[in-house]
């Protein structure tokens, strides 16, 4: 193994592992206890999954992986804080787009090269990208990384 | 710049970014603030900030940097909970540790070639190692960067 691969292996292990522990999670929470707030006052867990369901189907088309399948997520989970606005989708079939959107982002990481990694991402022009390419999908994999692992910790505060 | 070498760099700033943010908040909290409850009954964010100095000063032997420099710091956030063992430190002296701790680490991540990056860590046998190259060094360091995002979620609930 070359050590470009072992780099972008180690990258996407970090990733399987923080969704693999929040799907855990999730898996041993009835529909009910999403709705529990995950301190007083603070967002339900219903509304983290869906949040971060929103933000993880926005890769899509900023990774340049083709159309987002859950756009109608975005005004109740992005635009919103929460309970500002109808729950859009049952907890069913929340953690049913939860698992979509996932399993064809880890398949699509997994297809990707090394150097296809260090590609820019879409929100990120030519010149700018010229300057600083850090700009890049890898960036914007840890980023998204990082933010379930930050409400992961709140999650796990409701228990 | 070579891909490896821009993976390595992506990967570095993800790190300085986590960190950077959670400096950014405690530099907004006083040390009567520190002693807030994340939540009702959870932990402080002394606690916190006490647990992920710990954890990252043990990354000093874990990745073959030299020796700990704050290993009083253990018993009270690694081996007990919040509130069962006596503060071993003064907020400032654990303000003054965790700077110290991140500064000291980022500078020797910064020295880290690629090939270094990926060397095992000291944890892992070389057999094992052998087995499965991405027991490296860049695994402990993207580990630790959810880890410090995980609290980071957490130490925001008590705004």
């Amino acid at each position: 193994m070359t050590n470009e691969q072992l780099f972008t292996i180690t990258v996407l292990n970090s990733w399987k592992l923080v969704i693999g522990r929040f799907d855990e999670s999730l898996a041993k929470l009835t529909d009910e206890q999403l709705q529990k707030q995950v301190a007083p006052g603070k967002n339900r867990l219903y509304y983290l999954l869906g949040h971060l369901n929103a933000v993880h189907d926005k890769l899509f088309p900023l990774l340049g992986l083709g159309e987002r399948l859950h756009s109608e997520l975005d005004e109740a989970f992005l635009s919103n804080p929460d309970k500002a606005h109808e729950d859009p989708l049952s907890a069913a079939d929340l953690r049913k787009a939860w698992t979509e959107v996932n399993s064809k982002l880890t398949a699509a990481f997994e297809r990707f090269t090394p150097a296809e990694w260090l590609q820019k991402h879409t929100a990120v022009s030519d010149d700018d990208f010229a300057k600083d390419p850090t700009r890049n999908r890898l960036a914007v994999v840890l980023s998204r990384t990082n933010h379930a692992s930050f409400h992961s910790g709140q999650a796990l505060l409701a228990k």
